[in-house]
């Protein structure tokens, strides 16, 4: 088992009504990484600039993460994200990007990451998410993206979801990618691309499953305090994925490890969340993932008859 | 058992993306004792004009609905609503509303409505709904209220919430309440009004329930076609304590009763929205029932471990 990720490592200053980080590490591929971790072997690919230093590097390699394909860019700046959330924690207002680095990144896999039975595609522009695919020896890979790219590369976005197995998406992106208002039907549009399973992300609402044969969905946790939803999604990419990596190597996965993955992924979601960046599933304890399971079982479970 | 219902009787013209209908059958009280007559013995109280006819009644009737309750005010007309829905079929665009016998109704409740068991105050002026629930002597009460209320007689609202043992409201209708952006706290402060029972209405993502002691959340059944969401809400209110008060009829409910009335409830609102107004759910069969709630289980079990 092993799990590669591609997409952004950054620096994210955010401002909640909670409170404000100046310059906290962040980015898809640590988020996503930091979440995956606790399930199975990831290695980062990335580009950093001079900015990043020991530090970073050490929240990730104690988690036992591989960052050899981390590229240092000398001279470089490390991509670079300030943004706000109001009361309503689902909409992030961006405020500055600055791709730095990111401008004239070319993933560059190396033996290890392209061997990977399982890839992470995370949200960067698809044409490089292709350029990884290729260069991939994996059984089973899995994208995100956004709808600047659905906007500007809607054909290369379509080619590269053709060229993975799972797709996860927020909702209104699958509905705006299909144009289909309804998310059922936007779902198999997108089956039709080439995936076999899809994943509606909701936000604070949760997320559903879509394969062929069946649909599963599962709400989010009620929490009394949203701290900073930044990585959220990338945090559910990565216990969803992470789940599954780790309990088969061949990428085939059976309804129920999906459904348990959907659950992990929303556990790590929930955690991610609960603090400024990465600071929550950081210092998280297997114990504490366990239990969260349970709680999303207790919350959803009901039986049919008395 | 036996479960009262007081609010609207209506004649509603509604648009959507696939269809229109001109004065069909509908209001609060309508869709709300159609889906409650699967699981116990309803009656209506609420007023209608000489335009409401025995084809109306009808179809009250032919579900064994009580409907002696139902006033006939001579010379009057019934309550009568106009709206249409875009796209984002969550969000309902009012027309035109007119109110007629509706505007100098006084509920007066028969002797057999005022010692039913359970006792459901449908979405009308707040005040009147305190008439009502001082005029029956059941053991369990619940209400539903809008926006309006809340802005234009928020006192009354809060002495009529005071006043009951569960509140049905959407989660933005609870967060307006209790100015609590956060759900959770939006629902710990409901309950500290007096209801034991708060339950967020989310639309298609699904409904939330609270009690002291758990929280469950179900999610919204996803449908490839949606024809018409009007009265989902009501037709979840009457599947929730219709399956409630068949169960019960000391109004003490545990906790796995009511997970099974959420799912009943969502159930109905399921089928309310696959054709216009009450025609879908007037045409349901037991059979039917219970074979959605069987989807609503598959669609979010999961098993912890493997």
């Amino acid at each position: 088992m092993s799990l590669t990720v591609v997409g952004s490592i950054a620096f994210d200053s955010v401002r909640t009504p909670f409170g404000e980080r100046e310059r906290m590490l962040g980015g898809s591929a640590v988020h996503f990484s930091l979440a995956a971790s606790f399930f199975t072997e990831v290695g980062v690919v990335g580009p950093v600039g001079d900015d990043f230093g020991e530090r970073e590097i050490a929240v990730l390699r104690d988690r036992g993460i591989a960052t050899d394909d981390i590229e240092h860019v000398l001279g470089g700046e490390t991509f670079f994200w300030r943004g706000h959330y109001e009361h309503d924690m689902n909409v992030a207002h961006t405020d500055d990007t600055q791709l730095n680095v990111f401008a004239d990144f070319v993933p560059k896999l190396s033996e290890g990451s392209r061997t990977s039975e399982m890839l992470f595609l995370g949200n960067i522009q698809p044409e490089l998410q292709r350029g990884v695919r290729a260069q991939s020896s994996g059984s089973f890979a899995a994208l995100d993206s956004m709808n600047l790219w659905i906007e500007t590369a809607r054909d290369s976005l379509t080619a590269a979801i053709a060229e993975v197995d799972c797709v996860l998406l927020n909702d209104a992106e699958l509905r705006m990618l299909t144009e289909r208002p309804n998310l059922t039907q936007a779902a198999k549009a997108t089956m039709e691309l080439g995936p076999e399973v899809v994943v509606a992300k909701r936000g604070e609402y949760g997320a559903i499953l879509f394969t062929p044969d069946s649909v599963f969905a599962i709400p989010g946790l009620p929490l009394e305090t949203v701290f900073d939803p930044t990585g959220a999604g990338d945090s559910f990419a990565g216990g969803f994925l992470g789940y599954l990596d780790g309990v088969r190597s061949d990428g085939a996965h059976d309804e129920q490890a999906l459904r348990r993955a959907m659950a992990y992924g929303s556990v790590m979601a929930s955690f991610n969340v609960e603090d400024f960046g990465t600071e929550r599933v950081a210092r998280l304890t297997e114990a504490e993932i366990a239990e969260r399971l349970s709680e999303f079982k207790r919350l959803t479970h009901f039986e049919e008859t008395a």
